[in-house]
């Protein structure tokens, strides 16, 4: 069960941008599993992918059409396959899919961005893009947007969908934003994919400014188990519809805008982590650098002991001490360190406050949607970063996912 | 249950050393939880401490009395209690432990080396000490090893010794080891402490290279959950009593004799590592460095998703490259990699086996001890680590131990 998160019940059309959503058979029966983006002509495109070293076929594919062209006109993404650890073969599938519908749609292939995600490992079937693009084209409609949050879900408990308008320079901009993933990672079935659409007019180097700035303190401050996927991919469309042009002098609400989607989908992502009962907001201040900051939030975030006492409840402020003291900084002053759980303050100038009582602690760690906040009083930068726990569910399913 | 592990049922009394094990109350009842080694005047001592920042209070301690003092006299061990994230209080309690001994046996205070292992974040008490000290020094004894081993067990579920006798100049060197830990960390319950003790007789300084050496593929070779305890503390005790002197020309040998202790001692700590169904050695090959190679197993070892899969016994290998592939070095060519689990290959330049079948990767997954072996085919350096994996048993040790 995701905590305290529900599926959208209505995503706003973006101008420009038709989806569909069909039944591939691709692994799954009986659902879709097979997704089409279309943006009409003259539109730009941005993207983000996995640093993994070993990343899938159309993860390497889809950098390559996007390097060559930053105005592609269709996303293709399958689920149920990920089309990962499967050499040379793997990119020839990925690049015959990219043709068969470069060809039903008359583009180029590089007009084609391809995504896959499912088990690792398995040699993508081509057969079943061939049956289904067809109808997959008949069927865009800008009304599919929660279709399309359904169709590229894997362990997701719940679709995830974001929408959002802002009034710049009078006129009005539609951004809506579609994500799945059950945490960082699952690699079996890899992993967290993103798309964000709007009908903004910017060019394609703006765009990718605007994506990785926004994707610092979302998709880049969320962990579920320290994996990162062969597959994620997060790619930001604007399709230039609403008649609004985005240069860097009109830039901030936009960019706030974005960055609030995407912080909203991120958020919904942990939210839904395999097995999560817990909302984790882990925020560092104080720090000599946002570098510091990140590296002991994610220590925290990361340690299975602090992981499983957040499962339990169990305000064990002893393992977040001890995940603080083995972050790979230097120079860390233990002795000016202070520590809350919400609002309760545990600790003090490195020193445990007497006033302190456990049932405080407890009442904080009750919750389901917890904040460590950890002050270093060595800086003026901060870091916050949001991860879930560690609890018997995610055992049971990354343990008996194959079997 | 540990993993092909069996308590010692004896272990090797070494001259000079003598033990004791008593029950202290500090926290568990009807138990020894008191131990004190005993080395005869004029022996030398070396230690390994935790590299965690937030150390407990007796590391502090224990650090200091050996940097002024390399022969100590006293060795002084309690169960239950980490006396860890205490403060100053801590530090004076520590100091309070120690003085007690040392006015006791008519020694200084830096004669005493302290330890500690049990819960983080409660102190200390002192009366336990002053009242079970002078029975502990009444029974020491040199046939007293396997009270000591059980005695600074905490979640451990077998005593952890082991004994080897060398011929060095004609002459027998005896070399006996315990340890505790049911992982790199439990920091509830923190942590890893390990006293090897030998009768030969060298120089402080010799005997710190010696053990640094030792530990290097030993200790520092091992990782149950990435979690860096608070009180590790590891010490190598050489009373002198065998009239076996020992220097850089006859070291070899010894040092080959405390390499095979320390091994032996780091593996059974990971045999009976919390909820551990698997001993799992991780081999990484043909790397450019050793820390590079370290850095790809480490980061195999610790993937929880790696782990959950050994649980499984699933030869989900996916994963290990999804590891492999976020390891943080330089350069890795994912198109030279090797990669086989036991004596299976699966992968071969990169590219997976086609003659690979999902039944012999079974065949290795269903046995207890299982090898993964990485050829990166980039260098000619190499390392290996033990680890666990991460089971139901482990989320429950860790999610319910204070309730």
């Amino acid at each position: 069960m995701p905590v305290n998160l529900q599926a959208p019940t209505s995503l706003l059309a973006v101008k420009g941008i038709t989806l569909s959503a069909v039944e591939a058979n691709i692994r799954y029966k009986d659902r879709n599993d097979l997704v089409l983006i279309e943006m009409s002509e003259g539109g730009t495109a941005a993207g983000v992918f996995t640093l993994n070293k070993f990343c899938a076929a159309p993860v390497n594919l889809c950098r390559q059409h996007l390097s060559e062209n930053t105005s592609p006109r269709y996303l293709l993404i399958n689920a149920g396959n990920a089309n990962a650890g499967t050499g040379e073969k793997g990119l020839n599938h990925a690049k015959q899919t990219c043709s068969i519908l470069s060809e039903l749609a008359g583009v180029n292939r590089h007009d084609v961005l391809p995504f896959s995600t499912g088990v690792i490992g398995e040699q993508l079937p081509v057969a079943p893009f061939k049956a289904s693009l067809p109808s997959a084209l008949e069927q865009l409609s800008e009304d599919n947007w929660i279709l399309a949050a359904e169709g590229i879900m894997t362990t997701d408990t719940v679709a995830k969908g974001v929408s959002k308008q802002i009034e710049i320079d009078g006129k009005t901009v539609t951004i809506t934003g579609i994500a799945k993933g059950s945490g960082m990672i699952e690699p079996n079935m890899a992993t967290l994919l993103a798309y964000v659409a709007c009908d903004a007019s910017i060019e394609a180097e703006l765009l990718q400014q605007v994506l990785n700035d926004a994707v610092a303190d979302s998709f880049n401050a969320i962990t579920v188990d320290a994996d990162t996927s062969t597959n994620d991919s997060l790619v930001l469309l604007a399709s230039g519809r609403s008649g609004v042009i985005i240069t860097e002098n009109n830039r901030d609400d936009f960019q706030q805008a974005i960055n609030a989607v995407c912080q909203q989908l991120a958020q919904a992502i942990i939210r839904d982590a395999e097995g999560a009962t817990k909302f984790v907001t882990i925020e560092v201040e104080s720090a000599p650098s946002r570098a510091y900051a990140r590296e002991i939030a994610y220590t925290v975030a990361r340690s299975p002991l602090v992981k499983t006492a957040l499962f339990a409840s169990d305000p064990n402020w002893g393992r977040i001490l001890m995940a603080i003291g083995r972050s790979n900084v230097d120079d860390l002053d233990v002795s000016k360190l202070s520590l809350w759980l919400g609002n309760t303050q545990l600790l003090a100038a490195g020193e445990p406050l007497e006033s302190y009582r456990e049932e405080q602690g407890q009442r904080e760690m009750d919750k389901e949607d917890i904040t460590i906040r950890i002050a270093l009083n060595a800086g003026d930068t901060a870091a916050r970063i949001w991860t879930s726990d560690l609890s018997h569910e995610y055992v049971t399913i990354n343990a008996e996912y194959r079997s």
